[in-house]
């Protein structure tokens, strides 16, 4: 009985992830965002292949971390799944993934331009983000990561970071809970959009490693996560909740 | 019987498309799009002169592929229909045609930077997107495509592809339905719009040849499509269709 | 009685000019919109001081050239309306006045840029738009145009034109009806905006002398016009109309 | 009675001041904004730890200068109120403070380009507006003013200004009533954005020093803030207040 109000409860918090995360348009028609099975470490939970903007509560699946679902389903998945079972493999610590293609993001995947915290809110991304690139492994493809050596490969990457890039491509977030993921999801943008607004002007003072450290520490504190949940929950039109 | 209900369906995507591409800001008060005569190819399915964003299912009219209304219609009509009626004539295998003017593609038409596919979703575009100027063949005119001879010489400029671009103008695109036809259009723009925000951090590495055919080929099979058009037809206020 | 419906009808079209300017993003908090008396051609229409999202019927006064409320009248008037009389004096071909601050407008009044027409739907700001600088004449001032000798001076800037800048401040547009004055406001700020996006990647190539002349007299006649009323009306929240 | 109704009728304006900078956009997630006391000039009015888009009656609190809650109050405060009673404190002359990260304005706290007034609208901002580091004084720290040493330090760049720069973190504005705070704070931010458009193009002319005088006396006098603070009501959904 506590173990599936728990899951209900999971999967509630998934729900408004996905609305959140397109409302603050960081995730378009395409992207996703998971939470790790709350009883179960071994398995995690999606949307079945839906833009978030419209997922409910009836679209949520069970995956394994080799991204096989654990019902019987017919329903069509995201064929970028392996993302999030790589990655729950890899970590532990993180509990919640987002995949997304944020536009601002996708500059500093192409060329040479470091993407680093240059205002208190970005210090959420850490000191460097690694750029991933399909091409370095897997030669052409489709560009999707759409198989488990790929999504060990970001994974890998990843290392124990918050965030990569994907070159030509986007960037996948890590984090230990929705409310993070979907913080990190959104200051990575900010920032982003921030960096190609100043970088124009010459070289800019970013933020020292040990302002990035105190910020993000305090940032990913409780009081900020409940804050800025609140406002988001009401921007995506859940006020009550 | 079965053709009415064909040709019912047929209609009601082309308001859907219109309505999407307005709410995409891919159209604003002038453009439009059409679908081919889903049981006659020769002929086309447009709107009467009005902005998509307020076109409804009353104001499609049919037409010859001269720009010939079929029915006596005492209506105002769009004075560039000609550029539906000569791609229709020029490739057969175009089932939907887009004209719209959005303003990120505008730079790419008046100077010599090149549109290239910069992140996966652009791949659609294709490797090369070519720039009709109708000072070449027409000198001085009022911009507009509004005779066979401009229509025609617009397809010659097209070829084989999905984009052209129409110099101080806007683009066309060309796909093999109206799914195709909006998601092309769409993700033409933030591509355009991707390219201005990097361009001017040095040469970004562009998706090679490999990777824009593997991905525009997986990016306009069935699965992509219909999640895109789930979610278009969401946010212009058709959740449930 | 053909006077008193003649009148209440440019008044209603008033109110929806001042609608539309601010559904668009042309006019903010400050700014404003008029039109010529319908049967005085020495009187014209303009709200008391309100922001034009706001007006209603009963917010619009009538002035002589002068300035002057026509009825006895308590309530505030915008500190401006010189620029309105002046123009009407000047310039008996002109109906419809709009004074506002759009963003993108501003650059090009306190640099060298040149605002010309970059894409087909700009040509109706004409070959050169002019640049008024109150500091010329009239040395350290408020910033605004709110006398008669300020308006004159501004008229004779904008000569035989449709727009003129105003250095630090914003532009004027004047033309033959609310539509036409909606239309060269709306596509001022577009093709000020392209400017700025593309000007960064080289010198443009620039719509002809020819095509501007061909293609403002076309944009300018009654289907264009009436095809962007519609749609303008319809984002205003006056679909019916 | 008078009093009861006076104190009354600043929380209902400061409660319409958290709706109006959310609205406009100056404010997001975090950010706050506050009132002097009306009768007790040793108090300050502010909100509970919340979003200014969802604060309510309600949430408002009554602080000393010093930061401490007068009732006894078991909810969360904001970590940076420390800003609002030490420019209370320090300037006898100022009634509303607000601070907030409004991205355009950032680029001008982590580099050289100077953040000067360049359209009429802008001169509220006054001629110089100085960046505080908090590094100079404290080192590395979590970048909030979370203290009454890093307030009063703030409150000494502020001087006699109207607004303040934070490095890396965004801005402050203080102004003679809540409605003054506001037209500061988002002409703070068109004004910059103005010049992030501007810059690229070469240096621009900016208003004189006695343009700035004389613009930023006569928009912070009264008939200016009603009409923009009719304005703002209206968007942010009190049309009727």
């Amino acid at each position: 009985m506590i173990s599936e109000a728990t899951i209900e409860s999971a999967i509630r918090e998934l729900v408004l992830a996905n609305r959140i995360l397109s409302r603050e348009n960081v995730i378009d028609d395409f992207g996703h965002v998971s939470v790790r099975h709350p009883t179960n470490p071994d398995r995690y939970l999606l949307s079945r292949s839906r833009s978030p903007e419209i997922v409910t509560r009836d679209d949520i699946m069970e995956f394994t971390l080799n991204g096989e679902p654990v019902a019987r389903d017919a329903r069509r998945m995201y064929a970028e799944r392996a993302i999030h079972g790589a990655i729950y493999l890899a970590r532990p610590d993180v509990q919640a993934v987002a995949h997304h293609h944020t536009r601002s993001v996708l500059p500093f995947t192409v060329t040479d331009i470091p993407l680093k915290p240059l205002f208190h809110m970005g210090a959420v991304i850490g000191h460097d983000v690694p750029v991933w690139d399909s091409q370095a492994e897997f030669g052409d493809t489709n560009m999707l990561v759409d198989d488990l050596p790929k999504g060990y490969s970001l994974a890998r990457a990843l290392a124990d970071g918050r965030v990569v890039l994907l070159r030509g491509h986007g960037s996948v977030c890590a984090a230990s809970s929705l409310p993070a993921v979907c913080f990190v999801s959104i200051y990575l943008k900010e920032n982003a959009d921030l960096l190609l607004k100043t970088l124009p002007f010459g070289p800019p003072k970013y933020l020292s490693a040990g302002e990035i450290e105190k910020t993000a520490a305090m940032l990913l504190g409780p009081m900020p996560l409940a804050r800025a949940w609140d406002y988001w929950m009401a921007r995506a039109g859940f006020p009550g909740l």
